[in-house]
């Protein structure tokens, strides 16, 4: 999590990026969601993060709803699995994984996505509700919603 | 940008975090691609971000290639425009303001993406080069790329 909110920001992009814009917590999101990683010694091995900060960062993700803890029956082990909150996610991560594969990947993708089903590529699209179009980027634009009870 | 890069971490998603992960970052560069911004009295005016913290920004922006600087022929004026890279982040501000609408945004989403063809509202789907279809979230698997070269 960032220092401070963006006060005075009514800005949907910088609250998500409130949960993933500090180092680790991208990296163990990353983790939890696209590497089925749920131990703490998972974590703490694939990411070679201090483990007090480690555990500052899980503590977070489960203080937010995007992570919760279970308890396997068998051995008592404890367990950080994603809710539908942190899984909503993974947009955000092939987003940023889309824009560092192009940009700023000399060595190549280091991973791509892959449909379940099918095994096909993945990619974002933007996808138009009107004519079912995917639009390229300069053809999206932002436009400021009209509520009934004012936002700042 | 953050304060070190993710040394020993291969992640695209944690590059791009480096250049949008700063508070200000985000807002400066929604501001850019978005809201056609480009002086810089309109980010200061916007953003209510000092005058010192938005040189900084914009400067990065310049050295890393996301905004560039031009000069109007009129009346000499200082733009910064975005560019090809730059504009490319596009779907990464999409991505993380869709989760910020649906997860963090208590009084409705403060925007929406417009097609700018036919004025149909636009989201983000991740699409299936294959199979052509738009899988949902838990179909989205991550999936280590082999190259000729052997990455860290």
């Amino acid at each position: 999590m960032l220092g401070t909110t963006y006060e005075g920001q009514n800005c949907s992009a910088a609250r998500a990026l409130e949960f993933v814009g500090e180092r680790w917590s991208l990296l163990i999101l990353r983790d939890a969601l696209f590497r089925g990683m749920t131990r703490f010694s998972e974590f703490e091995r694939s990411l070679g993060v201090a483990p007090n900060v480690l555990a500052k960062r899980l503590d977070l993700f489960v203080k937010s709803g995007l992570l919760e803890q279970t308890r396997a029956v068998s051995d008592d082990s404890l367990h950080y699995r994603p809710t539908p909150k942190g899984l909503a996610f993974k947009p955000v991560i092939m987003a940023l994984t889309a824009w560092g594969d192009r940009w700023a990947a000399p060595e190549g993708p280091p991973v791509h996505f892959e449909h379940q089903g099918c095994g096909g590529r993945l990619t974002l699209r933007s996808h138009c509700s009107q004519c079912r179009d995917m639009p390229t980027i300069p053809e999206i634009l932002a436009v400021p919603t009209k509520h009934r009870r004012r936002s700042s």
